[in-house]
This record gives structure tokens, C-alpha cells and sequence, in this order.
């Protein structure tokens, strides 16, 4: 088994980077090999845009989608793009692991989805959801928050986790991912100033790292989050009239 | 009347950047004045992280909160950041125009939000929702979606459009503003390549150029979105028990 770790935090001695290198150390010690990306240490550019194609399908006007087709033919994939989609190939599970900054992955994350899952080479159309690129491959988001459990609760101010974290599931359902329930940590803060901060991030932290080694440990045996396919909708892209799902 | 429009596109020729004229032309001739953060075109950089504090209330651990608020009491904050935070204090009304990419916005804009609404000057623990610092002022998202619009209906297989955008509208109703529904254009395929794309997309371009002039015209008599806030939740942030909502 190989595992790729998509790492965003820009701390190298963050809760995060503990969750990722718990992570590492948990997935190798049961045989499995692990690459991490990385993001903020290896400098990912997040920002689609011209920059990135020297050999333009159409050098008047900019589309992202066009150009993305275009460097997949041509064998002009920005390195950075195409490293990471050689670290994807890779894996047979892929861990995003990331603070939520403004109810989402943090715009260098974002980045890495919207320039990596390249249009013409990793979806068209057709090669699209339960037909994905990566069917057979599972992912699962590892994600803290900064408030307290209860209010990313179905009720909490801060919003249902799950309902925050959709569009980033349905991505990478898009793909084609068996998406895994997230794993995830609340309240942290950030920093550690204070001694006693310091003391209350390293129990938190202790705590936590155990529950996710204890997590990854079994998610072999997990389900996957259910997301309808082709196979549910109708020529315009909707849920059958009959489909059960129209009724919950 | 003043509005900031918030404009995140690559292309400066592309569907987006003629809606964003558009609204810049409408509101102008209805006696309001307009300023356009271009984001692209700007350059703006949207990962939070080390490099844009120089001043640093901890050298030796890197907590966005920490800086964001540091960096306001020691008037240190990135110039971006601050020209960005200036626009938004003299806009009545702000619009964000952006494609949707990956079931949200792009990267650069994500990073909009991750850097511009800094902890400590913008919001605070008790400074948030309805209780925000841009309370009084309204917001609208513009929206071009590549596929059709059956797809981002209730059941289409893109995903209610409602869902997708709402980690964005809640993070709008996190700093204050009242939110108003999105203005969507949907079906816009970006090149135009084929004299016979081209024309179709002149077509299109037209008809949603005319719906968002008489949008815009009536924003000011809009209900906005109706969000939860202060009152409606108990001490731990979760909605009263007897709330209607939690029936809904």
C-alpha cells in the first residue's frame, strides 16, 4: 500500500504537521510506503493562469480548461503539476491534511486542485465521478478547526462540518475517490506562547495523534461517503424522478 | 452608493470580466461610484503564511491569527491587505465575480479571504456574524459555472448551487454583511476559438449581461439570505432548543 500525505500548514511545528508526521509514522510501521506533498515547504504556486503554458493552445484568450488539455497533449505539463499527478498515479490512498480557514482548505490547497486535476488527461465529460480517473483509490480529509466541537455540530454557528466540507468531498468524488469519513480535530489554536498553552496544545495533540493512528489503522475496513453516479441521472444531469435519494 | 467589486479571471476578455463591466457600467450610470479589485491583474498573492510579516509578534512559531492581530497593533499589515481592507470600508455594496472552480472559488480568491479578513481588526471572538464589522453593508456573488444549469439544481449531478456556495456566503455572513442570493450564469464554456463558439458565446453573453444590469438595478429592495445569529444560539453555539430552525 502507498499513501500520499497532501500537507498544507505553513507551520513546520503545527498540530497539523504532528497529525502528518503521526500519519507517516502509523501508515509505515504497518508496511505501508508514504510520500508528502508538502505544499508550503516545496512552495506550490496555487494561482491557474497564463504563467504556466509556454506552448499555448490559443495565445489570444485564456482558458484554463483549453491549456490543460493542450500541455497533457503536448507533453508540456507545468513540473510542478506533473509531480504531483505522478504522486497521485502513486497512491493507493491520499490523505489532505489542513487547518479550515474560512469554512475550507486554505487557498494554497485550493490551488493544488485547481491546477492539478487537469482537465483532458484527468476528467472529461464522460471520465467523471463514479467514473473518475482515481476509481479504486480512497481519500480521506484530515482537518482541524478552531472552535469548539459542538459548533460545527448539525445546529453550531460554525456550520455542519459536513455541509463545509462537501464541495471538497464532491471534488474529490469527481475524480472518481472512494472518499472516506473525514477525520476530524477541533478547537485548535495555534499558537503556544503561553506555557500553559503550551501544556494544553501538547495534551490535545497527544490525544488526538493516538485517535488518528487508531483511525488509520482501521480504515481499510471503512465505507466509503455514498454519492450518486451516472447510473442515477437522466440525460440532463438529474436525479431519476423515481430515485429514493429525491425523498430524503 | 459605493461598490467594490471583487474580480477573480484570468482572462481579461472572458465572460467574467463582461459581467464585471456590466455592473461597473449599470451602477455608474445609476449615480453610484465603483472601484474593481482585479485580482489577476493586481497579481494579488493569496497564501497566508511567514513572508508577509516582517514584524513578528512570535519569531519562532507561525499562527496566522497571531500575526493578522499583531500586525494590526503595530500597523504592519501586508499593503495589500490594507489596500484591500480599505476598498472594502468604503463599499456599500461588495460584488465577488468568479467562476466556479472545483465547487468553489479559485485559489485566488479563496486566498482573498484567508489574507484580507485579518483576526483582530476585522473580527474577534464576539466580532462576528451578526455582530460583524461590515455590518449594514451588502454582498452578492456573481457566479459562471461551466455546466448546465439542470446540473447544480436540487439533484443535478454538479451539486445544489446553494451547497457549493455556502462556506462562501457564510464566511460573507461571518464578517457582518447581508448576504443577498448569487446572480448565476451558468453553461459558460470559456474559449472562443470556433467562429461558431464565438458567436454562440457573443449570444449568451448578451442575454446575461441584460439579466444582471436589471439585477443590479433592483438590489436595493432584496431580501438578503437569512442566517442564524447570536440570539438564536445557546452557550456552547448551538441553536436554542426550541428554535424553529432546528425543524426545518
Amino acid at each position: 500500500m502507498h499513501a500520499l500525505i497532501v500537507h498544507c500548514h505553513p507551520e513546520p511545528d503545527s498540530f497539523n504537521a504532528a497529525l502528518t508526521a503521526t500519519a507517516r509514522q502509523t501508515l509505515t510501521e504497518a508496511g505501508a510506503t508514504v510520500t508528502v506533498s508538502d505544499l508550503y515547504a516545496e512552495s506550490f504556486d496555487p494561482v491557474e493562469g497564463p504563467r504556466h503554458y509556454t506552448e499555448r493552445a490559443d495565445a489570444d484568450y485564456f482558458s484554463a480548461l483549453t491549456e490543460q488539455r493542450h500541455a497533457g497533449n503536448t507533453a508540456t505539463r507545468p513540473a510542478d503539476v506533473q509531480r504531483e499527478i505522478d504522486r497521485l498515479n502513486a497512491a493507493d490512498l491520499v490523505i489532505l491534511q489542513f487547518p479550515l480557514w474560512w469554512h475550507a482548505q486554505p487557498a494554497m490547497l485550493k490551488g493544488w486542485f485547481d491546477r492539478v486535476f487537469v482537465y483532458g488527461g484527468l476528467y472529461t465529460g464522460r471520465k467523471r465521478y463514479d467514473e473518475g480517473y482515481f476509481r479504486g483509490k480512497r481519500a480521506i480529509l484530515s482537518v482541524t478547526t478552531g472552535g469548539p466541537a459542538p459548533t460545527f455540530s448539525r445546529y453550531g454557528r460554525g456550520g455542519p462540518i459536513e455541509r463545509l466540507l462537501w464541495p471538497i468531498h464532491y471534488s474529490l468524488h469527481y475524480m472518481g475517490f472512494d472518499v472516506l469519513p473525514p477525520f476530524l480535530t477541533h478547537g485548535v489554536q495555534g499558537s503556544g506562547i503561553a506555557y500553559q498553552a503550551k501544556q494544553a496544545f501538547e495534551r490535545h495533540l497527544a490525544d488526538h495523534k493516538r485517535a488518528w493512528a487508531e483511525r488509520l489503522a482501521e480504515l481499510d475496513t471503512e465505507m466509503p461517503i455514498p454519492f450518486t453516479g451516472w447510473a442515477d441521472w437522466d440525460e440532463e444531469g438529474v436525479l431519476h424522478a423515481e430515485h429514493p435519494m429525491r425523498w430524503v
